[in-house]
């Protein structure tokens, strides 16, 4: 299933594409649904099952997801029968998307993971994953406007495979730890390069306003058999930058989950960036970096393409 | 005024300190002053200008302050004339605190900024500020008990005055930073040192679950005319391991506030540490760890003492 969230009336909410460029609000069409088999308290009982945010969703768990589908089979029939779509269904180029989790409690990002980027910025393959991370500041979605920093013009971009936890989990054993990934998402890690390396810490390079888009979807994992065989791709306004496969991970999906539950609890909706490939703008000959006006473009086999324009700050 | 967060029948509620060790819940305290006036729809006002979550009550700014101050004359009143205490205050000692901004939307610490702790980590001192970021599962109360990490036995303490933000800003000018400050609380920035130190990223001994402790209350900034004169200090067991001012602070608060809002947006509960002073348990010799059993106590001046508890994991 590919989950997203957009805004509504002002306010975020859980969508789910379908075929045909049509994307339908989850909670409202779980309404629909409900009442049409004439269960009482609807709203209350859409609301528990199908929440319209993405965070409640994925605390739901296997609960939520079985309705999603039961409510997903249900909306291709509306569409299928009725002429007019319903109101609870969008042109997907109509709406805003925001990130598919808008509000994620953490985003852990793993520096040095593709061999290709090491050798580039010349440092020694990691022995031990190198976490960082980047704040809520950072998230938006497909299409946003990112604003290009007042303070510095070394701004680069990072495509990353970014995975999206489904269930609790704390000392996770790298063989249990695939069932606690809810789906994945494409991430742009852009960076403020100076920034990111005039002190011994990252933080500061790695948490400008919007500096973390997400999207387009969260593709849920039992979309996507094998994480580790996707391509993964970056443009800068049409120029091929980066071009890897998530194969070539140093560090893999149930490697860094099971890495990081040795830390910290992981929860429903926390989002694990899981590195970028070779092809960044800093280690180009010369520097390639993001300029007011481009347009950035990640795209990642079977998740889909995120774009989003850097706008004057 | 001193504010905090309580667990009440499972909730999160937004507290104030009285004289003689009671503790009252603003909102419904709020509620009682409303009623009394005859308000109507008294409790969606309550919740309006005196919410129960901390977060909401410092997006209320200056108008929910002011409530609080109404609320807080009223319940004075009350507590003198009644022989048994409202419902809606609490003996201090019988309430279980949680951190006075349970759920902060961002965590941005401060390396390396007193000078006695950068010469005992034998490093230089810095020209900028060195950032780095711990995450929300880092955050607890006072009295909270800290899980011993199974993974590390180089458990150590860093005593830090915390900053907590009280309006949203970006690009913020030095000499306006302060009104940017919502209040100050005492934090406990827990670290696994070979964690921490073992990548180059501190991430990754910076957020075990529970190494955040803060408290035991938010005083507000108009309770605090220089925050530059404050002993801290932290007894490890009743052993006194660090000890030092805030006016040996390397970059003070308006530099920092200013600074970071250089990168990011700050909102209304965003916390900053600013930095831990000499001491250390690392630097130490022979090294002086927590361990399983140890209580470790900060004291701020007009802030109060912060303890919590070492346990098993």
């Amino acid at each position: 299933m590919r989950l997203l969230s957009f805004l509504n009336c002002g306010q975020g909410r859980l969508g789910i594409e379908l075929d045909n460029d049509l994307v339908f609000d989850a909670n409202r069409a779980c309404l629909a649904f409900l009442e049409q088999q004439g269960e009482p308290f609807a709203q209350r009982l859409a609301d528990a099952l199908l929440p319209s945010h993405a965070l409640a969703f994925l605390q739901g768990g296997t609960k939520s997801l079985g309705q999603a589908h039961k409510v997903l089979e249900f909306v291709q029939g509306q569409v299928q029968v009725n002429e007019v779509l319903p109101d609870y269904v969008f042109q997907a180029s109509a709406i805003k998307r925001l990130a598919p989790i808008p509000n994620p409690q953490k985003i852990v990002c793993v520096g040095r993971n593709y061999h290709d980027h090491v050798a580039e910025m010349k440092r020694d393959v990691p022995t031990i994953p190198v976490l960082f991370a980047k704040l809520g500041n950072t998230v938006c979605g497909h299409q946003a406007d990112i604003p290009f920093p007042r303070v510095s013009d070394q701004f680069d971009y990072e495509a990353e495979l970014a995975v999206v936890i489904g269930k609790k989990g704390r000392y996770i054993a790298v063989d249990e730890a695939m069932s606690y990934v809810a789906g994945y998402t494409a991430m742009n890690d852009i960076t403020v390069r100076d920034w990111q390396h005039r002190t011994p810490q990252w933080l500061q390079g790695k948490s400008f306003d919007n500096s973390g888009p997400m999207g387009p979807v969260l593709i849920t994992a039992d979309e996507i058999l094998d994480p580790h065989q996707l391509d993964i791709q970056l443009w800068l306004n049409g120029e091929l930058r980066q071009s890897d496969n998530t194969r070539h991970l140093i560090f893999d999906i149930p490697a860094l989950v099971s890495f990081i539950s040795q830390v910290m609890t992981l929860e429903p909706g926390d989002v694990i960036a899981t590195g970028t490939p070779g092809g960044v703008g800093v280690a180009m000959q010369p520097q390639g970096f993001m300029k007011i006006g481009d347009v950035v473009r990640i795209e990642i086999e079977k998740i889909g393409v995120l774009e989003n324009h850097i706008v004057a700050p």
